[in-house]
């Protein structure tokens, strides 16, 4: 708990934590990528995730804001243009309203925001709250869920065309992230290893990232809850459509 | 929507809210009324409801210090001691760790909230959020889910005794709250009624009453799915032990 490790251990460290905690181990991840998801819930799943989507530039202009480095913000600035687009890209945004659309959803009904499960907001929320409150190697290291992310949506992209080749016009969001993930979380990675210069500092960024999985893992959890089993949205929520129905 | 309501339909709108969204609906509770739960589904409801009591102080704490009346902050400041206890009395957080204890808890392993379902702590944590960034009228109008709770306390201490006789005990906690829980709810109430002077203000007061209930019924979700249906505690959180080990 006092030596301060090495670049090598600490990289190994949060391995072993996305190892054990990110979503590709949630079980509505394995019905997804099994096809055993119906429309209905890929509709909420896609409806309730755009709320993280659409948080995700907001929390990144929050650790743009916090830093006094130029370089740091014009690196980390990239993030904010890649899911809010510019002149030449729509950006990842929009990319997920198209994935919400490819599941049969109108794009103002995931847009307003309106039928979010709670418990899916109040664990986006808390995301923004780590950054803002936490500690900047919080806010940083929070962000190295990515190193994951690769493996994960290689696989998704694979499963989604085999199980659901009717998403097909809906999956350039996952598409493009298999380019964007890796280089964003190798530099947030070499800022944490260079920038976590004591024990507590490392520590910090493991806490960082275990929160950032529970928060990950919180919103599958709530929407397996409400969409699979038991299956109950709370008053105010999403309902599926008996399948069938148009 | 534009014409101001009078104290009676604002009340009536009110009554309204709480009848379709409060937790006395979840059926968690309709489990724990029924004798349902497992001692390990009681113990994983009271350890996380912890976090909720906990938060409690802090959430009043909070809405005193937005006060620039001194009449209110005193009126508040009940609620503080209430929960955090004075010379005379324990108070409700110290009563809770007793319910917990009653379950067959360790007082250390609940009040460390070490175990805590994270989804609870990010809904918890959102309810601090709501009386810090709201306005005073929504902060207020937060805590009028106590308008509800004194008919849910009443019927639980009764299918307590009646179906969990070991939890004797550790309902201290539920006995005073049917005191309490009315005095607050109606002065509260007074407020809301006297503050908000527009529509605008009196929708909030509904918004932030809709958005308490929420909180309420998101800890419930999070519990049941964790230890109930399909029963999957995320990495971390609290394990129930088989029945029948020691």
């Amino acid at each position: 708990m006092s030596a301060l490790l090495s670049a090598e251990e600490l990289t190994r460290e949060l391995d072993r934590i996305g190892e054990e905690r990110y979503h590709h181990r949630h079980p509505f991840h394995a019905l997804m990528h099994e096809g055993k998801l119906s429309r209905g819930q890929l509709q909420a799943w896609a409806l309730n995730r755009y709320y993280y989507q659409s948080r995700i530039p907001i929390k990144d202009a929050f650790i743009v804001a916090r830093s006094t480095d130029a370089d740091f913000r014009r690196a980390w600035r990239k993030r904010i243009v890649d899911h809010d687009g510019d002149g030449k890209d729509a950006g990842g945004i929009a990319r997920w309203l198209a994935l919400a659309e490819a599941t049969g959803l109108t794009r103002e009904q995931v847009a307003s925001e309106r039928q979010v499960l709670p418990a899916v907001r109040f664990a986006v929320d808390s995301y923004l709250d780590l950054v803002q409150r936490g500690t900047m190697i919080e806010a940083v290291a929070s962000s190295l869920t990515e190193l994951f992310a690769g493996k994960l949506i290689a696989l998704r992209l694979d499963r989604m065309r085999e199980h659901y080749p009717w998403m097909e016009n809906g999956l350039s969001y996952f598409q493009k992230r298999l380019t964007q993930a890796p280089e964003d979380s190798q530099f947030a990675l070499q800022w944490v290893i260079e920038h976590a210069q004591s024990r507590a500092q490392q520590e910090q960024a493991c806490h960082a990232l275990r929160a950032k999985c529970d928060i990950l893992w919180a919103q599958l959890d709530a929407i397996h809850f409400a969409y699979v089993e038991p299956g109950w949205p709370p008053p105010g929520a999403f309902q599926m459509r008996a399948e069938g129905q148009a």
